[in-house]
């Protein structure tokens, strides 16, 4: 089959026994079973039950011509800008789904950049390698699997390069390469998800010279390869769900990060995607950064649904729905959901060929999508706090509601209107709560897929500033030599692969 | 001739002997040589000559299947949204060719509103009014006319509906229907440009009810009617093209809005397109609206450029343009900008099919991206004046500089960097002070294509707030009735004709 | 002893037999030894050591003429501007003592509202209800008492005045009058730091009509009255409190929120100072309102001195403290912290005289004030989230840190430069994570002292717009009625007691 | 007659016949007459008659222990915080009254600035110096003078030094030091009110070291002294005024800004306060700074009151005013204008004393005050251009409404409301366009008493970031080394002449 279902991944991910995963400084057996990550396995669910259910089915698969059949879109590669649309468009109907991050964006898109990369390297002799990502993206596609993608390095001190570091292993690096494979020692940090899936991919953080050729490494590995051991991160509000409570750690869906150890870990050769080639680096870090910009437009928006919808509900509650200042609040929030949406449209629509059949997302819009995304989110909650009132910093727990002595007390003092029940209000509080104050809102937000000064150098690189130097000097009567043809910008002017060359031929 | 060049359109425009126009109290004969107006003309020229220059020209034009001919875009029905994207990108070429709004933007609306409105009125037995807009089309198609879209009522008193106003004109209404056409009194306000057009189309500015329906009109008319007068509107900075100055009244582009007065117009029966119908009045102007509130994520973004080149050269006059606040301020214009722009192109890329060849841009992102367009220009702007420095509201005229008492001392103490003139240094501040601080960035930018709070009623109306509560509900554990299929949201989801319907049969 | 030390109240606070207080749904008996309330106990217990020690002592303390002896500042009458002024740097300075609200405020404010609003029952003929609260000030003052101030309601159907409420007692209620005393009950919500107190004063929370009048009530009274009960509230993160770790959960101080439950509550009379006199109740708001609003140009502050402190450490930690990107957000950060601490020292030293010796804020700079406050520290927080990086949001928990199998992989990955080391980095990013997204910072800053939509009605009333008007007439050449005497605003033009007659005579 | 009439004063201005004023190349004799700078005279007219007006009586005068007089309190030196706040209040005022910058404050912040650094340099030994201003000071307020401040210089390349500028001029020099006196040669740019005033005080604009010696130059000058030479700047719709309308040019008070060339220009030495003693000019700059940001809160807050009228008068004209999205955004523009103004009382109220007698703002509050107003405006000028509609930038001339031809027409369908007529609309537009979008609200509240990055560059100066790391590693659990005593910050902490010794002694 290969298209999964969410109960055959779930039975796949409680059945791995080598996997070394780490909880609050306690080992974990069973991901499925741990209050801590069990949400966080939900959320990976869904998106495989995605490709099942009535309303995200067709978004949910898409045809993949390696195999000739369909597959489940989160590991296939985009062939058009209409595919890059549904990637947006499926990510603002799973967060409606989980109201939580569901961690399998990171994988996908180290799919789609190791496929762009390849491609160039077998343009420029490096047939085998291509090669051997096909045959590993159709295994991947044919077993839907669950990927990670594990980018980010631990990075040590951050004005020094990966050579210069005093912790040699600051950044992950290949210490022996043997004819069967190679060894890494290092670690990758802040990888989303990764505690839940069955395979990691893994890519160089940065752009690297030819000092830093150690550091230069990608592949592909099993989550639970020998060497490797998960610690997977706080975050706020987490202890919560350690409580197995119903109401107080909502929703039942979330996501998790987990710091991921690896000591003198073995890869196989033929899952090896760079060992080296640090001329590729940069491109490929480009190229993966804007694709995982673009997403959030739609992921982020449809966090930003669930918010609007739990704060309007609350409004309502407590009969002030009606209210200007509440509509008025309201209304802002959707203006901000959907301007993060628009730029994550046009990243995907307006985009650009890089070979056959794969497209690249336009980096520009892509980072205008993130770096809205690293500013509205905490707008949008401080509206939802606002409009959800002092209660959800104060309102009871659901110990309180359950406890006879207090119950009745409860259900008086904390309802609204009369067609809510305090248990209504309770619920609602908890959801904004948990996500509209919850790292995936607020904390992903800002850093994941780069902090925002990384979208703000990206804007002065793809921005040609000495081109509207020229038009405004041509218009202020001084001598231009401006000819209105700046430099190419396929991202703005068109879509065609003539245009994309000057960027696959920048590596 | 089809396309015509600009020369053309200057020789047509400056031929025209019945045309009442009055600019600060005196009439103009010809408004190709009237200091106030003739950089308004230079503009409208710009669209002209756009689809003669190398740079332009293909964006500049497009085949009409109603001629099977190539004309002029601007007179252009979208017929997929690739066109739609076409005007987008235009529209920011033209704003870095004149720096001013080039005021063809609403004839152009009008006519894709008139065509998407009359096909739905053919669809309900209306065919001849079908025929005569296709037959008007035609006309101005392949006569390259210069349009004005008049669509802005006096208004009187705001809260009041047409029919219920102290002064009957406030909207402009139907007097008289005789077989051969209609009599129209009262005005239409702030009409971009209209002095500098051969034809005026006219439309309703807002939906009416059955107690308005003298006031549901459209109609088509040539500029010098009898009866029609123009008074054109002042401008922020408009008396220093009055004194005919190569510098202070930079650029040399502009644009002017006009009051329309109509006392007493004929419009002949086979130039009306609504006289009474006030069931359509609503649509039409939600279409146009979207059509134009889509157009400035273009021209707005282009005229962005211009201001951060400005800002550039500028700091690059007085050495500062290594400053790491310098840096990030132009970032943030480009952020701003490139945010603006996206809008527009997702507004227009993920459009609607409205009929076989015609479509209509996302009504969502169109609200976006004018909403933006709303907020954005005046920070901008103020970053503008914070890189141009104080020298923007001191330097000295051109008119010292010209002093030979004085051109000495201003040529040393305005000068910065040595590789620019006092006078590189004069033109540039003199075109962020009309540019950034001008009309169309800075005021046009707040109420074209309808003020913000016009925008915030879309939003209200466009999303759906009832699903985004059920999907909270589900989250949040209690009892949803969400199946996860929210009302049709034609402009979210897809692009296809047939989830189009619902907009069409609201009419 | 008149001030006590903060040992002295935590034994006190220790001894409570009889109180009922609910954590989590379980009865607690000493809060002091109870995790969750042990941080707020602290806080509390601060504002006691503050009078004693040597940086704050002199602000903590103030000469009380009712006693004549010196008191704890945090029950003393402000007798001066610079009394008021005193509070704001005091809790600055106690911000950052305890990186929390110290939550003594609320009671400090309620006793000086009460001061006033009975100076003004006395002058209307109610000496007596005037002496019963100089007689209950003193015996505050001289036992050091620590306080809660009780005012917001359950409130129901906001919509709605108490009477009409579906819930009589939505909002506390007077149930029955004897000659000893009355019976209350309802419920008073969001009670700051109630369980860490000895005492509670009991204010209504909105202007009330006639038809209220059973709901005009203000009492004090001890917090383990028969008939009372406490439900504390949940907080983002609280649970971390139950770990009882030494990281995770930092800092060690705290606050917290009760639901305070009235059953039938006796309270004797003299400790009733409003029983129905409605008449009383929108000054009394108001004035309590203000003096709220402006505190909170102090601790607010301080917890941002607290953030930023904490973020260029972590800057610093990982090596980009002098990027010029970090740089300018740490001074964004100090901007938005001393803009809010102005505000709130205009409040206080630009104050009014409202009696001899009794002075309350101004309160349009307190409105202010309160205002900066619910839109800024979001921002401060986003900023420090930003320069804390994802680490803030993905880091491994203490537990992890001190694992025997974990700690060498966690010290090398998590270490930035090598002065520091994962142990810092990790009790700073917790401190980050507490603090700035934590309930004081995030929550009560929006909806502290009444929400936004509350301060905004206040501008309204407090501006003379009608003046602002006749102004912009006089200068558009328009006739006008402007002498330049604008109504009364003694806020705005002087401090003395004349000019605050009008606020005085409006009960 | 030491407090002038406003009549005296123009009296006076009117009668120079020596200084050399050129206004757009032409040089000016009258300046009362002259239609371009006549408003600016009228604005400094204001200043005078604000003392003898029953409204601004009393905050218009002080009492002078250097006379034993009462003077004009724009020539007064403050002797309290009252003073200060006085002076706050007074230009509120002010703005009232004019709706401009009336351009006294350079002059008197100058003076304020001198008196401050006279008394250190006679505390160092410079007694000569100080008798020297005491003497010029009495002068200058017996005879109730209109001064400028001059002290911003041409500048040049902005990272150079004065004495490594290509230009040897582009910072203001001493080419000659004689027994008598000095020669200097150089220029001043962006003077406010200038050619309307008597006399000129010169200071040094920038810290120097012992390279820039001859550009340490301090020294006062009556403003058509030989050699002067002033050069009027343009400003937004300045054109306007040269119409000679009296509607389209409102208000009918303005300001001008000059450049002031001195071409070998003698000054007497008994009017020299400063000659290369270098080491003065860091305090001196940073004195005057302070001073002219507090201003800021007053007169720009009054500028924010004539706007929020011109603003609400206009909604009520289309009958639009009990709209909620215009009430709120009226409230907006009160809230951020009281923010400023909030601003600029804490400044003045929480003052530092710096000699028996004499007293400096709070410069931590008063850089707050500035920044502040280098952001707040253009988001009240945005807002009022929201109110006020399209027409703000569309509407006819005045000469339209005068031609008997438009007339009916424009009364018609320019009204809104039946209450006010067409020409009351128009005057109240243009002053929204005129002081919106105005010099003095848009460029000058960025710009004037330093740039946005002045102010950011103070705020890191003055705030004690290293205490709030100390704070944060406290409450993080690290070691930490704070006492919880910072450095001294006599600004935030007291108001003691004590604690201004660390500032004083910087010289």
């Amino acid at each position: 089959m290969v298209v999964r279902t969410g109960d055959n991944y779930l039975q796949s991910i409680s059945n791995r026994s080598k996997v070394e995963i780490y909880v609050m400084g306690k080992e974990v057996k069973d991901v499925t079973k741990h209050p801590f990550l069990k949400p966080s396995v939900m959320s990976f669910k869904a998106t495989f039950d995605a490709a099942w259910e009535e309303d995200t089915k067709e978004l949910g698969r898409a045809w993949s011509p390696f195999l000739e059949e369909e597959v489940n879109r989160f590991n296939h590669i985009h062939r058009s800008p209409e595919d890059l649309a549904a990637k947006v468009k499926l990510l603002r109907k799973l967060s409606h789904k989980t109201g939580a991050c569901f961690q399998r964006c990171v994988g996908w898109d180290s799919l789609n950049t190791l496929n762009i990369v390849t491609t160039m390297m077998a343009s420029k002799g490096k047939k085998e390698i291509r090669d051997r990502f096909v045959e590993y993206l159709k295994y991947v596609q044919k077993n839907d699997l669950a990927l990670a993608g594990a980018m980010t390095d631990a990075k040590g001190v951050r004005n020094l390069k990966p050579s210069q570091q005093p912790n040699k292993n600051a950044y992950l690096r290949i210490t022996e390469v043997t004819k069967d494979g190679i060894y890494v020692s290092g670690a990758k940090a802040n990888i989303t998800g990764v505690a839940a899936t069955e395979e990691m991919v893994v890519l160089p953080t940065r752009a690297m010279g030819p000092e830093d050729k150690d550091y230069a490494v990608a592949f592909a590995l099993p989550t639970d390869s020998e060497g490797v051991k998960i610690v997977v991160g706080r975050q706020l509000n987490d202890a919560r769900r350690m409580e197995e409570g119903e109401i107080d750690g909502l929703p039942y869906f979330y996501n998790h990060e987990g710091l991921v150890i690896f000591d003198n870990v073995f890869v196989p050769m033929n899952r090896v995607f760079l060992a080296g080639e640090w001329e590729y680096t940069g491109t490929l870090v480009e190229i993966f950064s804007a694709y995982h910009r673009q997403g959030y437009g739609g992921c982020k928006a449809g966090l930003g649904d669930v918010i609007i919808g739990a704060s309007a509900d609350l409004a309502k509650q407590i009969g002030v729905d009606r209210a200007s200042h509440v509509q008025d609040k309201l209304t802002e929030m959707i203006f901000l959901t959907e301007t993060m949406y628009s730029a994550g449209i046009a990243a995907s629509l307006n985009a650009v060929k890089m070979c056959d059949t794969c497209w690249w997302v336009n980096p520009m819009h892509a980072n205008v999508t993130k770096h809205l995304v690293a500013r509205f989110p905490a707008q949008i909650a401080q509206l939802s706090i606002d409009l959800a009132g002092g209660a959800v910093g104060t309102a009871p727990s659901e110990w309180d509601l359950k406890n006879p002595k207090l119950k009745e007390y409860i259900s008086r003092y904390l309802q609204g209107a009369e067609d809510f029940t305090a248990e209504d209000r309770l619920r609602m509080i908890r959801l904004v709560e948990n996500v509209a104050m919850g790292v995936a809102f607020q904390i992903e937000s800002v850093h994941g897929a780069g902090s925002p000064a990384a979208q703000r150098i990206m804007f002065s690189r793809l921005y040609d500033i000495n081109f509207a130097q020229e038009v405004a000097k041509k218009l202020a009567g001084r001598k231009s030599e401006v000819k209105f043809t700046p430099k190419a910008e396929p991202w703005r002017d068109s879509q065609s692969e003539a245009e994309a060359k000057e960027l696959k031929t920048k590596s």
